[in-house]
């Protein structure tokens, strides 16, 4: 008998099915045993008269298989129940598992989560959010797709840093040393005068030696980048209408439970505003007394600015745009004269989770920018030439995914989004 | 005014709009100058006065920006052209450029094509092989998310390899040594004892100093992996569907280019024979008089095989199941008691495209595996403990994508369907 998924079951009234899953809940009664089984397409309760499971010893998170007849039952939520008819052990659990997947993780340490990652992935709360995840993944592919954006497979391994070199891991490359991409940043570019829009969505490398709850060292990157744009603004419009539609679909699917735990269902992100830096930073010392930023914003200052745009304009996210140029790389686009650049922060939920900006396109500007943050032109000499290949005006941005995840679910810390977490101290498993 | 994408201009016949755009093709004859224009839409021709252009000195890849009159006409194929109002450059391309956007790569050595990625990418084939590689990335991730498959995103930096630690990249993580991740392999198998049926798109790292047609250091993984198996054919079954699926999509979007590049549209999937390795020995004796053959396929072999496979079957591709056991990674499945593995590969049009089969699931055996390769389990203990987390019987695959991405459209090396090879002797641009 072919084995088919517990969603199906409902299609068997009366008749033998054949079901494998984890038992994810067990009760033993005097007169029955209960035991809810779980796959991928959901749950089901099965009933048995205790002595036909008594020997095989069954406990939560063994791996089985059930054969049973169904039966309707009004009152269980899917509307049927099985009445077993035989039972078996494929894989049992330990016996010695620190937590079980009817655990709460949120109340075991971050180290025993990861260290039993499956297990923890099978819990609720965590499940869902990498199923948050991947939905995020697709819908972001799926509105650049329908938008004439073409997805790029770039390269991590590089001669060199986008930005001079600083916290980049290093490899061993054979006879030489490589390094390890910190951002897809000039190969989008690229991508730009081969595609006029791409994106990519792949990791990035950050050889971080801090361990905050939002840096990581190894990341995964939403990138996108696009020809043709009079300045950043466009930039943000086409961020605004991308999240709105992630946003939309996320609610959708897993509304009651976002709207649960983190406090609110997600925000119509076509509402989010637009301030300058400047305006910033007067908000923030009207409504906060703040006097001390001055070239950058810091965690709590993202968090005050998040806050006001929610009184304001009842979305808790803000651009924030025209940071100063000094503190952006050097391939970042000028705002006027008066020392802003061109590129914005998107702010969410009180943490940035976005990048981005209108970038230099013109060879002879890049060789000025380079040279005024004391980098030589000739180190990217190859780079500088894809600039004479047919080059449009263009910007891009990126979404940490693991930090848009997390913002969403309201994780505090963004590991907790991460399957694998990468850090100083963690490389296992 | 804003700019419109050219697939949108036959919207607006006898008014004028603003296209932006590469100079794809250009041709001044005595009283008239012809522009192709080109963006990620669609392509355009602007007919134009030669005196209004003159004075820009336009050539072919400039990016321009053009204000013009769109005019209804029969002959084109698009049904309209563009009378040019007014036309501006706004990033020439080099005048010393060793090709074009119109030229033939394929007549062009590689690494020049690959040193100026960009503009090759531009050109109709090139363009064509990364439109039809993202199109294989979307339906393969489409497909198995209809399938009740989760995509993941796991570790590149691990602590040691998946098959005992030949041909790793080395790197430098802070205090210790790290590597770069052969596969997902691990991954996958946990991602399964967490949610049954997973998938990630991926690169993967093969320090591999051999630089062939088929081999790079980095390539893109296609992975999935998937519980309650009972074969390796449900995998094979599973494979067959999900190539059947997206060949389907690349005929409707590209069959005829696929035909002429290729030598034929892409066949039905669902066709594809299974062979046992020994009845691909045999058989090969049988009609090449090969004798050579005994643990393992050679490339001639596997060109031979699909030779066959199209004679019988009409398909020129075949599942080669049961290779032998001790040439597998210590993980694979015993098929019944010769030494042979539940392992198979696909060949597709005489190239290795696919390897997968189903996995050892219980701790005991895989120790034993370990010791009987003269590994230690010690040494995977962190590994093995996840199979005692609840590890239903299992088994996946993976398709390599530039090869698959070569072999759709009959390129001769796996360089020219990748953005940025990684051999031994290129890690630029």
């Amino acid at each position: 008998m072919e084995r088919i998924f517990i969603e199906r079951a409902g299609q068997f009234i009366g008749q033998e099915v054949r079901l494998m899953g984890w038992v994810q809940r067990l009760r033993a009664l005097a007169k029955t045993t209960f035991i809810v089984l779980r796959d991928c397409s959901g749950s089901v309760q099965i009933v048995s008269p205790p002595a036909q499971v008594a020997a095989l010893g069954m406990k939560l998170d063994d791996v089985v298989e059930i054969r049973g007849r169904v039966r309707e039952e009004s009152r269980s939520k899917s509307g049927f129940e099985i009445d077993l008819i035989e039972a078996r052990i494929l894989n049992p659990a330990a016996h010695d598992l620190p937590f079980n997947s009817s655990s709460d993780c949120s109340q075991i340490g971050m180290d025993v989560v990861l260290d039993h990652r499956p297990l923890s992935v099978r819990t609720e709360a965590v499940n869902e959010t990498f199923h948050v995840q991947a939905a995020i993944l697709n819908a972001f592919r799926s509105f650049l797709t329908k938008n004439h954006f073409t997805e790029i497979v770039t390269s991590k391994i590089v001669a060199g840093g986008t930005e001079g070199g600083t916290n980049l891991f290093e490899m061993k490359y054979f006879e030489r040393t490589a390094y390890l991409s910190q951002s897809p940043q000039f190969f989008k570019e690229h991508g730009v005068a081969a595609l006029e829009r791409v994106f990519e969505t792949g990791h990035v490398y950050r050889a971080e030696p801090h361990a905050t709850s939002r840096h990581l060292t190894e990341y995964y990157s939403l990138d996108l980048e696009m020809g043709f744009i009079d300045g950043p603004e466009e930039l943000i419009a086409l961020e605004r209408s991308l999240l709105a539609e992630i946003f939309e679909l996320l609610n959708q699917r897993f509304g009651e439970s976002i709207k649960r735990r983190s406090g609110a269902i997600l925000p119509d992100m076509t509402r989010t505003p637009t301030w300058e830096f400047a305006e910033c930073l007067a908000r923030l010392k009207t409504a906060f007394g703040r006097t001390d930023l001055v070239d950058d914003l810091d965690p709590e200052g993202e968090r005050q600015l998040c806050e006001l745009a929610e009184r304001e304009c009842g979305v808790p996210a803000v651009f924030v745009l025209g940071f100063p140029l000094a503190a952006r790389p050097f391939y970042t686009h000028p705002r006027g004269e008066n020392g802003a650049a061109q590129s914005f922060d998107l702010l969410f939920r009180g943490l940035e989770i976005t990048t981005g900006g209108q970038r230099l396109h013109a060879r002879t500007t890049l060789e000025t920018a380079l040279r005024r943050k004391g980098m030589r032109p000739d180190d990217f000499a190859g780079h500088l030439r894809m600039f004479e290949l047919g080059m449009p005006p263009h910007g891009g941005f990126a979404i940490g995914l693991e930090r848009l995840t997390a913002q969403v679910l309201g994780l505090a810390n963004v590991r907790e989004a991460t399957m694998y977490p990468r850090d100083r101290n963690r490389v296992t498993p």
